[in-house]
């Protein structure tokens, strides 16, 4: 099983502080040593890193942690290979393009029997359940849809989506275009939601914390969604299973 | 206008020395400081970094002068921009999936009037004449082929395309499958072949040599393209205008 770790905020953030949390759990604090990757909006375009050495020991992961790079949406994830070999091809978040647009896609979980018939306009290049599922999803998108959709239309067709693909397995799995994140849990998935006022917060993988109110503005509202929750003194609110959510400017959407 | 930088080898190989005298350009020795990017294939997967930061002041750009990513496949660009804003989104290379692989591609030239039909399955995100022109060459190979075609017959449909857009402005370019390097010049654009016996290289763009002899074996090859000449004592060849090349295992293959 991997790990998920997505941000969605109201105004460009750096995701520093969770990040350094959550790489631990990349070989250190837990055995998700099998490579990771990090994707992050900067309006229409991406900044996509992917690694096959884990997250606690590489250079790359070493360079989030000190470049502070400020994103509206990002996806990460630390790889434990259960299907698919330790393999750069392997590593998530995937990107693909659809109607003008990067997706990035990250998931945990197992969906050994999920075969779909995949035509030509997405294809995996690695052999991961995962990649496999993303394709499919992006072929239906693409198929239910001209152009591209307001959140709340593509929320409904996700919602539908990732129930006929969690039939077969195991399918948390983190989804942005840039505009909004979306996060379905089939067992294990949390979220917090960070508003005025702001407040310190620890994390529960390293001694470190941080103290929110000193690096933000009354109006900054940022959503965090991760396997299993970062800190350890902030609410966090654990998925139903089944659910799908969405993540509009850094608060949780009705859609 | 743009330079480009590619590398093609037949054992992988670190980018590190061509790259601290490109990345010297992007903003330093020359001008081209409105971002820059670098892609490196390992087998199927692909590391991909973008910067709007000039390629000499870039912390991205640090990282990879600093961390040998081996590769038998690179593309590297750094942007003067002439058309788009500095964005993130239009800085190349650019990566789009087909037949379960990544394709790259960099541009350096204009092509002011090549607005062509573009249908659903490749669309650019940004907004240069570029990644238009990638976009439109991805349609049409997937319309020419059904599946990954072979390095020869890809080179055949390839030339075609390439003549068909050069006919719009200047369309010197690099694209990369993992498979092959194709290098196309309208105007500027030249190569070097390095093989048994290796001698020692001077930098033209930073006080730096490396004696390659010393960090290969004999049977190693590598193929640089770039658009003027990084090194002051190796024999570069520069391309004919409308030249296609094709650089397989680092060295210029016959189709």
């Amino acid at each position: 099983m991997c790990q998920l770790l997505g941000m969605n905020c109201n105004t460009p953030t750096d995701v520093v502080f969770s990040f350094t949390g959550f790489a631990e759990r990349g070989g250190r604090t837990d055995h998700h040593g099998d490579g990771w990757g990090i994707a992050f909006f900067e309006g229409h375009g991406l900044r996509h890193f992917v690694d096959h050495q884990s997250a606690c020991e590489s250079p790359v992961a070493e360079l989030i942690r000190r470049y502070p790079i400020k994103s509206r949406n990002v996806i990460s994830h630390i790889r434990k290979a259960t299907q698919g070999v330790v393999a750069l091809e392997n590593c998530h978040p995937f990107v693909r393009e659809l109607w003008g647009r990067y997706w990035v896609f990250a998931h945990n979980g197992d969906l050994k029997d999920f075969h779909p018939r995949l035509h030509a306009a997405f294809r995996p290049v690695g052999s991961t359940d995962s990649e496999r599922a993303f394709c499919w999803i992006m072929q239906e998108l693409a198929k239910s849809h001209a152009g591209v959709p307001t959140v709340e239309e593509l929320s409904i067709t996700l919602r539908e989506l990732a129930q006929r693909i969690a039939r077969h397995g195991t399918f948390n799995f983190l989804l942005s275009n840039g505009q909004a994140l979306w996060a379905h849990a089939s067992t294990l998935l949390h979220y917090v939601e960070r508003r005025h006022p702001f407040t310190q917060a620890q994390l529960a993988d390293e001694d470190l914390s941080v103290d929110f109110s000193s690096l933000t503005t009354p109006d900054d509202r940022v959503a965090v969604v991760v396997t299993t929750p970062l800190t350890t003194n902030e609410a966090w609110t654990a998925f139903a299973p089944g659910e799908l959510k969405v993540f509009v400017d850094g608060a949780l959407s009705a859609y």
